[in-house]
């Protein structure tokens, strides 16, 4: 089972990723077979290449990501509070909450994003 | 399903349970058959008797829940950052990530608690 420290590295890793719009970066923290539900409620991203394409399409958005407060783990999962805003927008600002499920080797394979309509701000 | 609202007053209502030191209240917040993972990785508690006995030794510590940043909603889930404080001890802390899953009729069905020993602090 992954460490504490392993799996806030792989979160800490994910909002770098972002930062430097490395959609690559990203993917690879992932396991070749996992599955992106983002947002939680829609058909999930499987596989490494539908990983990879959707992060791709979400850095084209100008996202940056914010922790907001501790990484909290549990076993073998990581949960994490952020907030995303958007290079082209000050006003932009979107609140969510991720969860990562890690394997035995720390990498994710299973991410949920849990987001909806009202915890939008200023987007279109 | 639920809408955003009845959503975020469902996680109002589990903050000021705790507040008011009223299982009861929360146990309400269940439907008959839920489950509450907390933390996640432990034996989830199962049904309305086992989710109040839960509840009435998890409020025998005194604790004390502070919302840390606003409700996201996804569908029929709710996630909340918070931390817990006890008032026995004012340095204690724990940071913790719920999620809840809601049925039709707003009831929670499925209630999972992310946070681990590196969350706490001040304890023991």
């Amino acid at each position: 089972m992954p460490s504490h420290e392993q799996m806030v590295a792989a979160v800490n890793g994910y909002v770098a990723a972002f930062d430097k719009g490395d959609p690559a970066a990203v993917a690879a923290l992932f396991a070749p077979d996992a599955t992106v539900e983002d947002p939680v409620g829609t058909d999930a991203h499987k596989g490494h290449d539908a990983i990879l394409a959707f992060y791709t399409m979400s850095m084209q958005t100008g996202a940056k990501l914010k922790l907001e407060g501790p990484v909290r783990t549990a076993t073998n999962y990581a949960a994490f509070a952020f907030s995303v805003s958007f290079g082209h927008s000050a006003d932009a600002r979107v609140d969510v909450i991720d969860t990562f499920k890690f394997n035995d080797e720390g990498k994710v394979v299973e991410m949920r994003a849990y987001f909806g309509p009202n915890n939008m701000q200023g987007l279109g």
